[in-house]
């Protein structure tokens, strides 16, 4: 057991209760529409069972000693973390965008991280429930979403503030057998094909909030859930099949109507014990630190997709050794191996936390993925800008194959003469696919947003982030200090992520 | 006569041959996919009989003194080149994007002196044609096409040099009643709904590819010209109806399969006349100069419009306040400013050329419109940034009407809550439009390339600047020159940069 | 009378009391270390004689109907603003840098309205007093600094809140004759070579900064007044005189311990009339309104003058052709372009005032302020990216003169062959004095925070901006309102900026 | 034996030949304009004796097992390149600037790999003639010089074809007991400090530049040798001393006129031996490779010099924790963080060449460094911008102690209250001397062009890219090619780098 695959887990997917919502009906899983963000999610099954990527897409499950998926892995060392990048890097590759199933795991690392100090600190026992319901994981080959994204309500006012107080998911009710939740959570990638929704809070709660303060998982078909299904794909292609247009994403709106959570699926319970509360925060963040170090693999892929289309499209209408053509290649693929070289470091410089639980470096994983976001509008530019105006322009396929046109459409398709003009079709409708459709603007907005935009990434630095230390070189070189303090590098270790965690949660 | 209404020309256009294939299918001028474009088109015909807009939407033709739509009038003055950039603005607001109709008229005021100027070197007679299908088009109030991009096969041949003969637009035939012209034009856009196509070059020609330089103009439904239609469109809105979904884009990859085009029509024919092949280069420039300066009018427009929904957005969200918000703001604010001024002393610095048609200034047009054209996708970052991730997984309209899902679906829209519930879908619904959809990646690329890429414009002006005249300053500041030139700007003024033209012609 | 020449000038500041120090000693206006600024200066005064610059340099005064210096000018036209701007633009290019007597002119342009509203508003007799010494100012041919920003203490506390209250200027006593004033202003450019000083306030001032609410003009040397002087300036050169090398810098960090100022010289007293408060805010952004329209003319040119050294050491490189090469330069332009074209577009979107004087667009002016500001590091990036590294490793003149080292050096400085070593020399060594010096820092700096740093442009943007206007579209677009407001511009006039600040000014 | 101290390396320099020229004067190494730069090599060798810096500022020779400094080390494992960096950060943290004493070094790397792998390909016998040489190094811990950059001409030329033949550095004559050389090296940073001279080819050489194959070590005050030196250092203070005010550069233009190199001491001739001359470009990028990956240490340091600065005058106006503030900051520690991981990661994907030299990554290596490049002048503006206009502005130290104006000076420099004006005194005079300032100016082109300018590192990493890896992505996923070759990451190991110069080379 461990290892499944994907038809086993399609099969589970199919059982389901219908619970999705899109376009005014009720909707299986097996709806066309989200097929796919399952194909996406195949690569994930499938490449666990390629001996090529042995190493990369599974390992070496912790608790059992078994051989499992990498998606339902806890990183117990830099290899785990190097790894999951990889492999995160390689399968976006593959299909050509997000991975989408990186979520589920970046919310499991976070919870053993979180249940243990909270463990450790107030005395609950958390984490051996954690580690039950992770054992269950491993042995079904789940995939996941998290739910984190409150819809928030006014943005100027807390959770405990908001003119109708379900505007963050809350807890309504807390009983020993287990609570009930209300409330919704928005932007959930992958939800509409994931076996369970893992709830977790948005940011920091204040003692008001307590109710706020809450983590738990269900099945995605629990009683009382329910997924308004956002999708978006490609049109269907008859003639010129290709991996690029069979990538779909769908994002759900999913809301929480007096949920019923068994306790042994609660994992922070701010209303039974508001000492919890702080904890709210803390797995926030967390949460998005994995998930940021997941996006120093998939973004770097998402940057080389893109520059490998610029590329091939520059070949394509001979134009490769053109001076800007090569710079602005180069600026993608430099961008790319920054943002993955962060995410390396990151495993390099990480450690160990009191859980067994291995964290990447906090600043430079903030670094990496800031970097990614701030260029993703300008890397669609340049495939745009070495594509020309004909990608936002090119006649749909059918004029291409239909006997009235299609063979004049050929004819003056051809660009560089060694490339048959079916190859010259392929390039120019897969980069339609890529820069002008529904799935892209989504990707737009997901390599901006996704794991948190630029500007949350600035905050994370800088609240991390040791400025006195900084500060001590000018006074030293001003002559203000006398010495220069003994002084590695202005950053934070995890460990002392953690320190600071605790110290601001008034504990230590 | 001169002023036609909407319904007239539309009358028009359900008269035409079915000559445009789309998915496979020969279409009508009415099928429901090109509407969008229609909706737009309306707009220009619209406004020139509404009284507010009587000095911008309309002109008094130089050829009879009559009231005719702006967009088929020739500029003679300053004042028609900044209501003009004006009307384009406005346009462009009303409909949410590109207005699409300067095409034409941009073409046919290059033409009004292009034909000119040949004519006073060569003694050709091609003014007065020209001037006589002017009137034909003031009098029915066209609509048209400039068809300008050549397929261009491989992009490191000249046209004379490609493997197929084919691949630029050329002239196979001139005999004394008229021309034989094969190839095709791509990214036309407007050409679905327009009622003629206008051909011009799309580069400068050198003498032994004189049979590439053609121009002339077509009814669109003309005997040997096939359109393949490639539109792009909004989801259909049941219950939301805005203007901003209704907007559309149709572009066309047009075929001018051995078309033959009587001599009246013709303006440009290097196959009869080999000396007017380098005029090729000329009118390819002045299209694009003309055509540049509409961008400083609708360019503005669509950063505004993107500003205006970012602004909307924050103050839903009650983030209006927000230090980070007016910087992304004012930046988007102040792109529009600039280059709507570039437009604007364009025309103050235009002059006369000898035909009488008014100029704007080249220089700064094409500074303006690059300034543009580098921001487009930074501008489209900045709304995703301001609004959030939401905008990309916004379940669909339905969802938030049907009795199942309505109302947990509106409860958990409220933001600011001073908005109603159906505010916040309606603006979440038209950001959805405005940058996840195909005519947003439409957008992006025309915004990007249309009218010429960024790069194009270096070109221009570096071609143009008077670089002599700027190294001056650094001679006399260096001690190298005595004396610092009498010097205005480093710039030409329009009557130089024909002057240019013509030494460049190796004439005068 | 009104024009005077260079020398009538000098003489004036050589008799003045020796209140200036450098360096720890007492120093004349005749000190070798401001002679650079004095050079700078002599070209105001020499180009208003010279007939070539007639329209420029000289204006036509509104009080008397005699030729002026245009330095002394209150402009009463677009037309003035426009040649304001371009004279501005033209003396930057001699002087290659800051022309630096502009800030006075601002100064007088913007009391000439503030005194003017201030009367009708409170029934004062200000501009009277104003158009008194306004006379005196054009009879001498008067060169003015406006000492405008304090020293202001911690930055989070308002004047009457700082633990110090002298840490901005304020009147410690108001009586009928006159006032005295203490504290210090800063940053105070061209003050070492001025006959005047004129205070005006730095900010906004609320009812308890009423003592800070003050406004006066006095003599550079008058009594109490202490200058403690920063200059900055080349090498000295011996050998490859060079218009470059004698430009200087002088700053002043000034003085004014209990100063008293005779009533006739007063423009504000918040002191005697607090009603004169909300004034103070008036007038410091309408200064720097003026001033940052001075700075479409000067930064363009600053822009002009790096460009023309990095288009001339690509001549003597021989990369003048190269694609990358005309791609930085062409950015250069451009920057120039635009900013240019902001500031004369404001000139053309401007209005009088009630006062008479001619007042430019508000955001424009704002708008191309900021984008200069933005660039200039980038800037001399891209001087220094196009000289490569010798511009930072020349060794000095005296080497190439040696008769031990001279000829070797010479030989080996040799680039492009058409180019003699001593202009290779010149080029080289000229562009050191322009980016690898003191001037060349605080000319960075300059182009930064002058006139108001990018932060300052976009507050002001804002704070003016139609933005209710501006989301109408998004309304109308989105179906909120059903109707587009009859909308000319997002922006304001300067009209409705006098309007707005009435309006703010609890006035009406 | 091997660990010096400053004082037995300064001895040597007192005893040095005057073949030095500043000023017009022939002077000696303890001229106190190349002070500054003394001061900084003196940290290299003081370091080396700080027991808390052994790890860093010493290494084991694999020579002869003894202690030495690591500027005198042939790297042999990742650590050895992690701990080269780190070194080179730290020391130039306490500097404020350059360290200056890397050139010598990375020089010695690349000799150690190509001399090797020349003798294995070629049979000659340099590498043992290297490695005597190396011996000596590390027995008199030598401080050196590579002189790279020739003055290379007209730029459009190669070196055989420029008018006169000496613009690169050539053998004049070759023979058995050594060979003569002439022309002349620029931009020679250290040189006027170092005991030793490495010259190495700036560039690739074509079998006809075979006389420009030359690479060779000579003491610096070598017969022949003559240095112009231009120095650049600050103010000398009087009251405030502080480390960044003693902080120096000297740079050399070095002329070899006729020089002897004896044979021991040639480590490339391709004039004796024309096949050697291909080496010429492999030494001249490999220097380049070693010389990038030191700035990933010191460039990383340089911004957190100005971020420290900009830190601590934030702090001393009160406007730490503004927005605008900790954006500005995070940008330039963000860039730090980046461009340092990118050297550790090099570092860490490094290789043993066959030599047993270890080799960082190339592709990360120089995206590091050019991201370093293209941010240097918008971390000045940062500094510029949070200090305020008054870094350029500030009197001289001078005012602030004298009996006249030092009270009233030091009364009105107050901010931040518990600041002491001292402490505002030395903040500002600290970032007068970081950014206005010759030194400034001379780190601002070193941080753009030193080690490579950005134009430079595009060049290496598109050279070296696997670029029809990358195009493999968008083939499959277009469906142009079935599969998805296996496939790591698209770059280049420094093992495949080599591979790819032996191929280059014509060997293999």
């Amino acid at each position: 057991m461990g290892l499944k695959t994907f038809d086993e887990y399609y099969s589970r997917l199919k059982k389901m209760r219908r619970n999705m919502y899109l376009g005014g009906e009720r909707i299986d899983r097996t709806d066309e529409r989200i097929a796919g963000q399952l194909r996406v999610i195949k690569e994930t099954y499938d490449r666990a069972h390629d001996p090529d990527w042995e190493n990369l897409s599974t390992a070496t499950s912790h608790l059992t000693g078994e051989k499992i998926n990498r998606f339902t892995h806890i990183h117990q060392s830099t290899d785990d973390l190097l790894n999951k990048q990889q492999m995160t890097r390689l399968l976006c590759h593959r299909v050509g965008g997000c991975i989408m199933r990186c979520m589920g795991i970046d919310a499991m690392n976070a919870l053993s991280v979180v249940t243990y100090e909270m463990d450790q600190l107030l005395g609950t026992e958390t984490n051996q429930q954690f580690l039950n319901y992770l054992g269950y994981w491993q042995d079904h080959d789940i995939c996941a979403n998290c739910a984190q994204t409150d819809t928030k309500g006014d943005r100027m006012k807390r959770p405990h503030e908001q003119a109708d107080p379900d505007l963050y998911l809350r807890i309504v009710e807390s009983r020993p057998d287990g609570m009930v939740v209300r409330g919704a959570k928005i932007d959930n990638t992958t939800a509409p094909v994931s076996d369970e929704i893992i709830a977790i809070p948005t940011r920091f709660m204040t003692e008001r909030d307590y109710e706020y303060a809450v983590a738990f998982a269900v099945p995605a078909d629990w009683e009382g859930v329910t997924m308004l299904v956002r999708p978006a794909y490609h049109h269907k292609r008859n003639h010129l099949k290709a991996p690029i247009a069979e990538y779909g994403d769908a994002e759900s709106f999913t809301i929480f109507d007096d949920v019923f959570v068994p306790r042994e699926r609660v994992f922070l319970d701010g209303k039974a014990d508001p000492r919890q509360t702080p904890f709210a925060g803390f797995l926030a963040l967390l949460f998005a630190h994995y998930h940021r170090h997941s996006y120093t693999g998939c973004k770097p892929a998402v940057s080389e997709v893109l520059a490998s289309a610029a590329a091939l499209v520059s070949e394509y209408s001979d134009i490769e050794g053109e001076d800007h053509v090569r710079d602005k290649l180069s600026h993608l693929i430099g961008t790319a191996e920054l943002v993955f070289a962060a995410g390396q470091m990151s495993a390099y410089r990480g450690e160990r936390s009191a859980s067994g639980t291995f964290m990447p470096d906090e600043i430079l994983t903030n670094a990496g993925r800031r970097l990614a976001g701030e260029e993703i509008y300008n890397e669609y530019k340049v495939v745009a800008d070495l594509a020309g105006g004909l990608c936002a322009a090119m006649p749909f396929e059918e004029e291409f194959f239909s006997e009235e046109t299609g063979e004049l459409a050929n004819k003056y398709l051809m660009r560089n003469p060694t490339v048959s003009s079916e190859d010259q079709h392929r390039c120019f409708r897969g980069i339609e696919n890529m820069i002008i459709s529904e799935p892209a603007g989504v990707m737009q907005v997901a390599g901006l947003h996704g794991g948190g935009s630029p500007q949350m990434e600035t905050i994370t630095m800088m609240s991390r982030y040791d400025l006195e230390g900084l500060k001590s070189i000018a006074k030293y070189l001003f002559g203000i200090d006398r010495e220069l303090p003994k002084y590695d590098r202005p950053t934070v270790t995890p460990r002392k992520m953690l320190d600071k965690f605790k110290k601001r949660l008034g504990i230590q």
